[in-house]
């Protein structure tokens, strides 16, 4: 089948633009529908140098069929104010949120099967008075879902978050068997739902070095994520660990699991970056929704230039792809 | 020059005398001389089958040559009982620590120009009675230093760490300005000493995801690593950061330093190991002696089954006698 991915270039004066006109230029297996004002993609495409012929969606959409290189389909979404790239205007602020809640819409109602996200600016919606803190809590909300995982994809190893963006001193007393448990829970639905991964392997890493080497240096490993671990296998799920981070990124653990999941931040991040040569993706996993995105921000000096890479737009919309056609078979 | 350089085996039960014995076998731009029980290496050349001359030193050494393949010089130190390979002995707990007060001693008599440590069993040795924490714990205290920097290099990077084996909630409480200054004066000093390198250029990770992003994920950047960095830069150090942790080990960043500091032990290892391969090596920093040593564990169950892999005691070798080279010349 040929899935319907909706993209959202989100901010206006970013690289947004300018990488989905990109990836328009070549052909995919899927019906690709940028969520967005068209009027902008057409002036950032003059700016670019690139032909493009933007078709604006007036009707409903019938079967998807996949990509023409050269065109691109426009879901439109009106800019509030005019936009010139690399100058943020808070008065655009709403435009971006539209946007994504268009493309969340769009999903839930099964219109597509997937979003695609390119990067939004998280300060000039602030500044615009608007409560935001990013792409993951707005899908949360719009969704009603209470917990979702990050998870880090390249083509050697997918890497998910137990916790995220919290001050180092804080990440130990985040953690407690509750949220150990939802989160591989969420985890293993995800690798068997939308990665069509039957019996998926996780391989878990303890909290501090060498995974606490029996006690003698924190006493989380033994006191929060070992019985996590001994209750979900009971259930059946396969888990390795908790394993020592600095020795669970090898050949030999990478071969033999689906997913790692890293307690925290810098623990699984660094290295998955470093393997991935910026071609990572992220993904949210506990959604009811697909949704990937880009790992990179706006760039907002590069837009307009020609000189923004699609590199990482590419692999996340690939991988949306990868995953719809997963989620239709499994 | 040719150096000499002194070669612990470590635990006799443990795969010390296999790698030992293995890398004595090829040529060397160095002389070797192993501190050990020369029966012991003998029994454990017949057991491996390899053909090697064990050379007893027992009159003082002259002008180091190079090593000739095929033979291996020994200090003799005895075992206190007989060993069995694979089984640990607390009574030959004091043998070992006796070779490491030597090879400690021959290098700040000058007779040797640095020492390459293999593993020991610090519960055997505990067992034994004796406190023991570790190998760089020893030679701090032989050698009267107060600190000391363990740093991890491979061909590719090397990284050193502002604190080590500390549980992951005790980690930001032990950053301070004096410990960092500390630890950036004694890394900079050494790449300068015992790397060559005139000028070197360090990269300092932030404590905190996004190194803080501006307080808003924590304040230790803005309250001791940015303040420290100042300071020394006023000196005339090479810093570059606070760096998130997952955007500093990509090619630009790399090409571009000498060193990562990486605040702890998670942070910088599972990147480091990912990309060595298992072939990293252990370099302690801040002693006024050079010592490099493997980066792995005494594997019992492989001693005498000729299962061994030398591939990391090559690869610490082979820096101990870069780094006695780069002493010699600077």
């Amino acid at each position: 089948m040929i899935p319907r991915i909706a993209l959202t270039p989100g901010e206006p004066a970013g690289i947004g633009p300018d990488i989905t006109l990109a990836i328009a230029q070549q052909a995919w297996d899927a019906e690709l529908v940028a969520i967005c004002d068209p009027q902008l993609m057409q002036e950032r495409a003059e700016l670019l140098g690139l032909e493009v012929e933007i078709q604006v969606i007036n009707s409903p959409l019938g079967e998807p069929s996949p990509h023409q290189p050269g065109t691109l389909k426009v879901y439109p979404i009106n800019l509030t104010a005019p936009c010139k790239p690399g100058q943020l205007n808070p008065s655009n602020a709403s435009y971006v949120l539209y946007t994504l809640h268009a493309a969340v819409d769009a999903c839930i109602a099964g219109r597509c099967n997937a979003m695609v996200t390119a990067p939004v600016q998280k300060s000039v919606i602030n500044d615009a008075g608007i409560p935001f803190s990013g792409h993951t809590e707005l899908l949360a909300e719009d969704t009603d879902t209470h917990r979702v995982v990050m998870m880090l994809a390249s083509k050697d190893m997918r890497v998910a978050l137990a916790t995220t963006h919290l001050p180092l001193r804080d990440v130990a007393d985040a953690i407690n068997a509750d949220m150990l448990e939802d989160t591989l829970n969420i985890l293993h639905r995800d690798l068997q739902s939308k990665f069509g991964l039957a019996n998926p392997k996780i391989a878990v890493l303890g909290l501090n070095p060498h995974a606490g080497e029996g006690g003698h240096m924190g006493r989380e490993e033994l006191d929060i994520i070992i019985p996590v671990l001994e209750k979900l296998r009971a259930s059946g799920m396969q888990l390795d660990g908790p394993l020592p981070a600095d020795t669970a990124f090898n050949p030999k653990v990478l071969s033999n699991c689906d997913a790692v999941l890293a307690i925290y931040h810098d623990q699984g991040l660094p290295t998955l970056k470093y393997a991935s040569f910026g071609e990572a993706v992220n993904v949210t996993l506990g959604l009811p929704i697909i949704r990937t995105s880009v790992d990179h921000g706006t760039a907002l000096d590069l837009a307009g230039s020609g000189k923004a890479d699609s590199g990482s737009l590419k692999s996340a919309l690939q991988m949306a792809i990868d995953m719809s056609q997963s989620t239709q078979t499994s």
